[in-house]
This record gives structure tokens, C-alpha cells and sequence, in this order.
């Protein structure tokens, strides 16, 4: 059984703000604290603002391309590797090596005239917030990605401490003892997925959910984070 | 807050069986029940002895370059619309749009010498179900997938019957105002991989999971399935 629960009336957070002191009172141990990126990265200051930002070539022929504002789209690729695609949306690999749309930076939810990035290092995030909490309970950071093939976006892991990212179940057997071969389950993905359905709506203001059920889950390590969901691009079965 | 649990005890499925029945002191109204895919297949019986498969040649060479069985190979081709991906692992589209490893043909918790098959159509499938249920729960049918760039599988939904598939934000508004572009949550997904959380683990038998807090998603109407999830490959940002 699981139990996700969004932690209400928190306030508004802003740069240097303590995620940790809003949230003490709220944790304990073997819980799996769900947060949305946006806060982390506005406690963390990542935040840019439009107007100091001069786009570059590139910028100026992708925002045309798109219809996009240039300054956005620089942002976007001072955040991307790579730009897996360019039609309609730009599909980026980031820097953390993460494919998802606009390198995931984004305007809604940001203050005015500028747009909000994903943390740098979002396991450093993740790690530094377990740390700070009563309990040191699990932390996946978390944000809505879009998917190849499926329509519409579901809530994923980009930070995680203390929750194994993957339950891997290679060599183990099924029911009827025959091996099962390739069955790796992504816990945190779907704990993220979890906590996103708790919410009321993406604009109600409840970035942080609460999972319990989990304690299996739960490692003492930090673990290796959400850097281990991260398909290089020789191994992507996908491509 | 959502919740979900798995229902214990449950007995082993076989071709013919009532799953309405077995699942009837179960459900109610406005709950969400997802079920893996494997008891709906078996109960439909979409179940094929290896014996009776005669590979041919294309079967044959993709079994040979992947080191598999020509008659399970066989057997994912009789399932799939297109070979995506032939590279260690068959990644196809299968005849109901979905892409996925093996078109969701699979040994594991099968009958001996035999595969199972995903549902001929997962979303009819659901809409039975639900017909047959206490208090007509909206019904997700779930199989987990591996994803482009991320490694690990989520569940998924693959038939629906009575939820949103999507809840689309596209118009309206941020909290500061600002209009949402392209935010549209994927909630039966998000409900498989919550239920799929919720489970002991791929061998314990517990194929079905009650998913509660999911009111406000739950609709008379049984609405227009998985089929709805589907990306066209022209629409595929990702491809």
C-alpha cells in the first residue's frame, strides 16, 4: 500500500530561501519526499532573467524557426548538450543528460520577464535537502517530462537521494521459476508519478508531496541518484 | 492524497475466467482499479503455445541476430504493425499503436512453452470490465514499458475505460496569470505507475491495485481509452 500526500499551504519560495526549515516540521524517516524542481530551483536562484541575456545566431534562428523569443531560446541552449530535435518543440539533451523539451527551462510559474531552469546538479540537490531533514527522509526531485510515442507528460525523477532509482530484477525468477530477463522497474519515476497525481492541478501551489509505503526503498546510502536513469546514447534501445 | 492497494489473495487466472467476479467485493464507485495485463490476457485467452508457431523467414533471421526462439520472434511480428529497434532487443509498434520491447509478447509468468500476448484491444477489454464491476470504477489496464533515454520500466496504461487519459492544461493559466502551453498530464499513466508502486514486487500476485483519491478523473462516460495516448508518428516530437 502507498499513500501520497501533498503538504499544503506552503508559502511562496524565493532565492536563498531554507527548503529544509519549510519542511522539517512535515518529514520523518522511510518517507519518500516528493518535490517539484521549480521550487529548488528558485530556493536555488536559478532563475534568469530575459532581459540580461543577448541570444546568439543559433538562438536568433531557432526562436524564428519556432516563434519563439531568442532570449528563451538561448537560455535553453546555454542548458542543452545537444538538440535532439527543432520542430515545433526543441527537444534537448541537457547537460545532466536528461531528454526532455526546452532543456527544461520554462516560463510558467517563474517571475515576470524571465524564465526558471532545472538545478545544475539536481542528486547534489536532492542529497543536500536528506541531509537537512528530520529523519533523513528519501528526496526525489522531480519534473513533467514528455514522452516518445505517448501522448501527454508524466511527472520523473531528475534529483534523487536515498531512494534506489531502479529495482532491478535481472537473474531473479518469476512465479513459475523461469528467469525473468529484463525487468528493471524505475521506482523513483513512478514515485514521482505517484506524488504528481496528489497534487490538485499544476497551479495549485502544492509543490511537495509526501509518499509513504516505500521504506523498502529507502537506502541509507544516498545512492547513486537519478544520474543512473540516464540512458547513454550508444545503449538507448530506443533511438 | 491518493492511496492505492493491492488486493491480496486474489487466485491464479486462467482462460475464461470472470474477472468481474473475482474482483466484485472489491470496487466501488469512483475508485480506480488497475490490473495488469496479464490476467486480462489470460482470462481472454490471448495466450499462444510455442508448438504451434511455424516462424518464418524473417523470424528466423531476427532470432538468429538476437539470439531468441524464431517461434517467440514469430510470434512478436504476428503482434506488431513495424520493427522499430532491432538491436538486442525487438522494439516494436504494435497493432494497437503502442511502441514497446517485444510488442508485449512475453514468457514470464506464462503457461510452459508458451507467450502471452497484450490484449486484442486493451481498451474494449477495460470497457467490459467496468461494465461488470460494483459501482463502475474506472478500469486501467497496465504493462510496463521501457522508455527512450531513460532506463528502468514504468507501467503504463494500456486500456482505459472511465478516466481521463489526459488531463490538458493547454489555455489555461499559471498562478501568476500567464498561459500554460503545453502541460497535459498523462494520469492513467501516472495511476499505472502509482498501482505499479504499490504491488510487493512482479512475483508476488498481486495483479490488481485499487487507486483511490483519482475522483475528480473518473468519468461516466467510458472516454476515449489508451487510444487517445498514442502519438501519430508524424505528431512524435521525439523521433
Amino acid at each position: 500500500m502507498i499513500n501520497a500526500r501533498a503538504i499544503e499551504g506552503l508559502p511562496e519560495v524565493h532565492p536563498g530561501d531554507d527548503l529544509a526549515a519549510l519542511l522539517a516540521e512535515h518529514t520523518e524517516a522511510g518517507q519518500v519526499v516528493v518535490i517539484a524542481h521549480k521550487v529548488v530551483s528558485k530556493a536555488e536562484g536559478r532563475i534568469r532573467a530575459l532581459a540580461g541575456i543577448e541570444p546568439g545566431a543559433e538562438a536568433e534562428a531557432l526562436a524564428a524557426k519556432l516563434g519563439k523569443d531568442p532570449r528563451h531560446v538561448q537560455a535553453v541552449l546555454d542548458e542543452s548538450l545537444e538538440i535532439v530535435r527543432d520542430e515545433r518543440v526543441l527537444i534537448c539533451r541537457t547537460r545532466h543528460g536528461f531528454v526532455c523539451a526546452n532543456a527544461g527551462v520554462d516560463q510558467s510559474n517563474a517571475p515576470a520577464d524571465s524564465v526558471i531552469l532545472l538545478p545544475a546538479d539536481p542528486d547534489a540537490s536532492a542529497r543536500a535537502l536528506r541531509a537537512a531533514l528530520p529523519g533523513r527522509p528519501a528526496v526525489v526531485i522531480a519534473d513533467s517530462f514528455g514522452r516518445a510515442w505517448r501522448l501527454g507528460q508524466c511527472d520523473v525523477a531528475i534529483g534523487i537521494a536515498g531512494l534506489a532509482p531502479v529495482d532491478d530484477w535481472h537473474g531473479r525468477v518469476d512465479r513459475s521459476g523461469r528467469r525473468l530477463h529484463a525487468t528493471a522497474i524505475a521506482i523513483a519515476d513512478e514515485a514521482a508519478a505517484a506524488a504528481d497525481l496528489a497534487r490538485a492541478g499544476k497551479d495549485a501551489g502544492e509543490p511537495v508531496v509526501i509518499v509513504s509505503g516505500l521504506e523498502r526503498f529507502v537506502t541509507d546510502e544516498d545512492g547513486p541518484g537519478a544520474a543512473a536513469l540516464v540512458r547513454g546514447r550508444d545503449d538507448d534501445l530506443f533511438l
